[in-house]
């Protein structure tokens, strides 16, 4: 059996007002926001609260039409979706057609920073709106400038420990080891 | 400002049959129950799919008079509730009481393998209902005992790394340093 997901990313909640819900998840639990943004196209304002490698999304609207306005009118605030990542999206969304589930997106849509989303119909799922997600494109390139520059100071001390591992085995060619120890 | 969360748990799901929804997340996505167990008490049969350290539950009625049930007729299924792991739950609670925060357990209750467990109202988290959850008694030591286990499986592995560093370091000593090389 095919693994298609890596991890949980996050679980979206829709919430009447972010700064509100911060009072609970931020004052309350000590969840702290690792970024706020506003995203135009959809009339919200998104918050991510990194819990180890996944995050809670606090979502609210910024418009009266946007779809989380809607959202919250007709169902109030609550649990909005669950967003898996996974290793391959193309090819789960393939292996899931196959198995007859229905898809919201046909084909993944670029997100911000390019990363690849697409959402599963809550018909296929159990009243569950699933979010797929890739990290790809510019987000992994980031994320992979990051790792670099981490994996360089790491080189760097480990150059450091070499060089003093060297001297001490110099130390004990030249019969000064117990030296060393003193 | 205190950090009280560790990490997502897992999220639960409620659905009318689990096998049914196995065809989903097992057949579709690939997520194994890592276990399943019938919970008399509560009516439910549950079961586990890991997703890296956290999880996705599944919950289902076995009676027509328990909660789960009742749920559903009156919901339909979805998503359920998100549990959250905290360091200290009898602190997190405390910190919450004193915040305003409305708790539905006024002491945490002690689940199976000795898990410590307390749920939050939904009036006080925008809808969502939130499960802590803090590892201890029986369940803590089972995984002590375990990562017991794996300690001394490296410590060996890391015994015979010493003693060939030591067997190195006398033949440089010896001044047969330079046969090693070749």
């Amino acid at each position: 059996m095919q693994q298609f997901v890596k991890r949980i990313d996050h679980i979206a909640l829709v919430v009447e007002d972010i700064d509100k819900a911060l009072e609970f998840w931020q004052d309350g639990l000590g969840m702290k926001p690792s970024h706020m943004e506003e995203v135009p196209g959809e009339g919200s304002l998104v918050a991510f609260l990194p819990a180890k490698e996944s995050e809670v999304e606090l979502v609210s609207p910024t418009s009266e039409n946007s779809g989380v306005a809607r959202y919250l009118k007709k169902r109030g605030p609550g649990m909005h979706h669950i967003c898996l990542e996974v290793y391959d999206i193309e090819a789960t969304m393939a292996h899931l057609k196959g198995k007859g589930v229905r898809l919201i997106n046909e084909k993944p849509e670029i997100g911000t920073g390019g990363k690849k989303i697409a959402f599963i119909h809550p018909e296929s799922t159990n009243g569950v709106l699933v979010e797929l997600y890739e990290l790809s494109g510019q987000e992994l390139q980031i994320r992979i400038a990051k790792a670099r520059e981490l994996a360089e100071r790491v080189l760097t001390e480990g150059q450091l420990r070499a060089a003093a591992a060297m001297d001490f085995l110099r130390n004990l060619r030249n019969g000064n080891g117990e030296k060393e120890k003193n």
